[in-house]
């Protein structure tokens, strides 16, 4: 299409249609071939979001904390839960059930201790015969006999659950007023609930409950990134990542038994980028046993922990080099880019990911800043993990309409919708990430054919093989067409 | 560069060096060949941006209004303030002097009058023998009489220029919660102004004033979007719009005469998007005359005022389309693009702007997401005029580091920078918005390199002659030299 005719004429109405025509197929899914069904929901869709777009208070424009009871109530939202969306792919496991849980069902199980550290956080353990003090926090005290002291114990489990949680009532600005200040109560948060979930029967449960949860919201898939921590008994006596491993690989084959229409999960082995080198060696070499030894269940590795304060990749870059120079398969799947410090050290991650040969990328919030990572990420199909409330919540974009997978999307750059951590931003599942990009980056431009682009993105892309994914798709294509009829009766 | 090899390999540390080289050479100016004197004092502009990104309080993250005062005592922006900037090619004919000059000197004059409308704002009119009442305004005040009863006038001086501006001491979140309410104050600020520059000997030392401002900021050409309005004098005759495009004429031969180092001004005659067809049929065949008329001074045509609310460039095609048919030129200055309302009509500017063959895109903000009203800007080079505290200060971006220019400036897309309405924002000149683009959307990726191709650009993607051009390049390498070698010495 010659658009460069230019020089001294009016413009022609046909070629004009012509190009937008054109802009339109080159977004997600704008080449996608539809239904009726498909385009019967579409035009329902779009005049949903026209008149989303037409409120004083479009949800997209606010903090996701202000705009959560908007969205709760908006009827794409509600179309968007009942969506079939494929698969999560960038969850973590400590932040895959919804806080209340933790609250309601575990801290109310015998034996649970908990105590308040001196910088206003809580630390939990279960223990048979009372557990050792911990440096910097109160006494420990047994929850069942504070609670049984009370008239009425619902303060206290409100304000435990504001210690799991990012989410607040209270204005998000003044609270978190910073980057610092907000990755400072996120790790805080991620410590509270870390002597929850890795008391070894909760562990079992809790994983269970996060299908159930993600399973709630129509997804049948997950690529859950995990520490593999040791777990403990009540009696002190611990299990290891073998142990871990092999109960994530159990009770994901319990949960798809329960529920057939749910094709499973896998785990992609994390550590935390503030190790040093040395560690790091150990913890490649044993992610190759463990991907060697489990191959259905653990799916690769990464490195997890905020990009702007920890050690860049290439700083790694021997150790992450192990599995190449081995003839050893490792898949990465590397948190990169989820940063605006633009031009500094850490900033060059999306780049190193991408020669470390990552199978996806984490955020890549920075990507479109680097032109020559997002071709190689475009032509190797590597395709960026977006977790738009991730981004709103950890300070890095304000307004979701200036999210930069707007831009990818309008190009149909490879990119999935996932959630990060659900939980510790007072979200569940995928559905309010859909929203944020379907209504927000989306604009009116994005319809029926991105969302379809976007879950089939999510099989694709997956570390499923090409036989699975196909089995995948086949298992959602009949939920999806179920889905697409049903809807036009719905609304 | 092949940067596909992939597979199993370890990274290459010569590919990664080669493969950042590649992407730095990108950028704008990332080819510029640098004298020693520019490669100085370029190492001196990165040790002071390091330090800059490491403040607590990183201005370009905050609200213009809350950073000001930092950026002041910046050493870069001091140095920018000395830099040799060339061209400001987006600025408005009203918003050029600050504000305090319009108070303290404008509204000092004898006859003027001022009365305070029913929405909080004010109205002023020169007049010998006394104006008529304003509807939905108090009674006339003159201000000689009234400024004579008070012991001390700056609590009055200081609530007029409170109203000529945007710019506040409180909390701009607070005082501007929506796109809506600020561009309401911004309108109304513009009809508290109108009153005083239209008197016709203000009009003539208001643009005196305007060029001296910017003159003073290292800047040594202007293209002006104006108005063109009728002017009137102190017994409510009138000029019409050729005396007014005459006094800008001769306003800028006498101030050239007096700064021989400065080179001129054009004018983009403006016309507000919210008048109906027919109107705006009669005002472009007014622009073809006058800029039959007075080739020099008069560069083109453009549309003001708020997209989202105004008619959108499709609306106007056939009176825009008429210099085209007639064969008559009338370049094209168009904003565009000044919108998140993605997939609407008001989108679809950008598109239409380079359809009309538009010389550069005012704005632009919404361009990445138009990747082939992108391509077409690339390839006929039609530049993007960026104004990053306009685009903050009316809630398009929150953190300057997201501004798509950063995305553009990577890729060395055709960009200059501009600084839209300045005293309305509380800035002045160039020198604010070159240190948001330099410290903020720049990165610490940005150098004297793209500093240097930013201010070529303003010269190179003017509407002057290319002669004119050499001759402005020629008049400019001499300040820049000298810029380079006396920097070295100053810090
Ligand atoms: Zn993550
Ligand atoms: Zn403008």
């Amino acid at each position: 299409l010659c658009y460069l005719t230019g020089g001294m004429t009016a413009p022609d109405p046909r070629q004009r249609e012509a190009l937008m025509e054109l802009e339109a197929s080159m977004q997600t899914g704008g080449r996608m071939l539809l239904t009726d069904a498909e385009l019967r929901l579409d035009a329902l869709l779009f005049k949903m979001k026209q008149q989303e777009v037409e409120r004083a208070d479009f949800p997209p424009a606010m903090h996701f904390f202000k705009a959560r009871h908007l969205i709760r109530t908006s009827p794409i939202f509600q179309l968007l839960q009942k969506m079939p969306k494929g698969g999560a792919l960038h969850v973590h496991d400590f932040s895959m059930v919804d806080v209340e849980w933790l609250v309601k069902n575990v801290t109310y199980r015998p034996h649970c201790y908990m105590c308040f550290t001196y910088n206003q956080s809580v630390r939990f353990i279960f223990s048979s015969q009372g557990p050792k003090p911990l440096p910097r926090c109160s006494p420990w005290i047994l929850l069942e006999n504070f609670r049984a002291k009370m008239i009425n114990a619902t303060e206290l489990d409100n304000s435990i659950m504001g210690n799991l949680t990012l989410f607040t009532q209270q204005d998000p600005e003044t609270v978190y007023p910073s980057q610092d200040a907000v990755w400072d109560r996120f790790e805080q948060a991620f410590l509270a609930v870390w002597g929850l979930v890795t008391y070894a029967p909760v562990f079992r449960d809790y994983y269970y409950q996060g299908l159930t949860e993600f399973y709630m919201d129509n997804i049948m898939y997950l690529e859950v990134r995990a520490l593999l921590p040791e777990t403990y008994e009540l009696d002190g006596s611990t299990h290891d990542r073998t142990w871990t491993l092999k109960t994530y690989q159990e009770v994901t084959r319990q949960f798809t038994e329960d529920h057939p229409d749910f094709f499973g999960a896998r785990i992609i082995f994390t550590v935390h980028r503030g190790i040093n080198i040395s560690a790091m060696t150990g913890v490649v070499e044993e992610a190759m046993k463990l991907h060697r030894d489990f191959p259905d269940i653990m799916a690769g590795f990464d490195l997890v922990g905020r990009e702007d304060r920890g050690r860049p990749l290439w700083y790694f870059r021997d150790a992450l080099s192990l599995p190449s120079e081995r003839g050893v398969p490792l898949p990465f799947f590397f948190h990169a880019g989820e940063t605006d410090l633009e031009g500094t050290e850490v900033d060059q991650n999306l780049l190193d990911a991408l020669l470390l040969n990552t199978s996806r990328i984490g955020h890549g919030f920075a990507l479109l800043r680097h032109p020559v990572a997002r071709n190689i990420s475009k032509k190797k199909e590597v395709a960026v993990e977006v977790c738009p409330i991730s981004n709103q919540v950890l300070k890095l974009v304000n307004d979701i309409r200036n999210h930069p997978a707007a831009v990818l999307m309008s190009e149909n750059h490879p990119v999935v919708i996932s959630s990060d951590d659900p939980a510790l931003f007072g979200a569940s599942g995928l559905s309010y990430d859909f929203y944020e990009a379907f209504v927000g980056f989306g604009g009116l431009g994005s319809n029926i054919g991105s969302l379809k682009a976007l879950v089939i993105n999510s099989i694709r892309y997956s570390s499923l093989t090409p036989k699975q994914q196909e089995k995948v798709l086949a298992l959602w294509q009949t939920s999806w067409n179920k889905f697409c009829n049903n809807s036009k009766n719905a609304f």
